[in-house]
């Protein structure tokens, strides 16, 4: 009884250590964060995407601080996929939880990615940024390919 | 009539020098931008005003790292209450398009404060954090009694 109860205790414990940012009062809240920061990266990251395959004008102010926005924004979404946030209003697969260090691996090269194409339209060179914005939409689509129901 | 072609020249030149990030394909992504920029803010933002109010365990390195999010974040609703984003799925009130040298005002505030309650968190003094957050809670409220429907 006593070893069972230091489990349980434990378990609780551990409960209250998840990481910073990983404090959502409801798994819905969960859910609608990492949408909404993936949304506000999304238009970011878009609009140097968009110059870099010449669809959008190049300007290298709005590339360079489009980019900034994109890298920060970036890397919030991840800690909203904890554990019992696999349900809901969400496209998120199954696949996450039940592959959570592949799904972390590739949330983490998606990040360094980000850093790369920040840097790159800091220099102002659209050849630059054409590279990095492809290696960001590769890793991107990898990961909706893996992870995100259609 | 080459008076008037110069005008009109003049403006939709104009509409070209927006702000960087105030380039949206859509009024709808920009209403949604705002929406779901503000939803990461006052994730954050709500985190370090319920330590400040006793309502969540302090801790000094999840309030330091929520605020600079809150912080970093809470400038980007701003560029997205253009000119065409007043109709939509918003609680958006005609008021903020009526008033705009206000509302920016108050945005500005709004930075000014989140700015300073990321330094109170970074001091890790929790009566410092209570100072900052309450001012920050203040101005949000006096924006949306003015500029948010019910």
């Amino acid at each position: 009884m006593k070893k069972i109860s230091a489990i349980l205790l434990a378990g609780i414990a551990a409960s209250f250590v998840l990481p910073a940012a990983a404090q959502f009062a409801k798994p819905e809240d969960a859910i609608k964060y990492r949408k909404n920061a993936l949304f506000v990266m999304q238009q970011n990251f878009g609009r140097v995407a968009g110059m870099a395959a010449g669809k959008i004008p190049f300007d290298a102010k709005v590339a360079a601080d489009s980019a900034a926005v994109a890298e920060f924004v970036g890397k919030l979404p991840w800690v909203a996929f904890g554990p019992g946030t696999d349900t809901g209003d969400t496209k998120a697969k199954p696949e996450i939880w039940a592959n959570k260090a592949k799904f972390d691996d590739i949330a983490k090269k998606m990040d360094a990615e980000m850093v790369k194409l920040s840097a790159a339209a800091k220099t102002g060179n659209l050849d630059n940024i054409k590279v990095a914005a492809n290696a960001v939409g590769g890793t991107s689509k990898s990961c909706h390919d893996d992870f995100r129901a259609k």
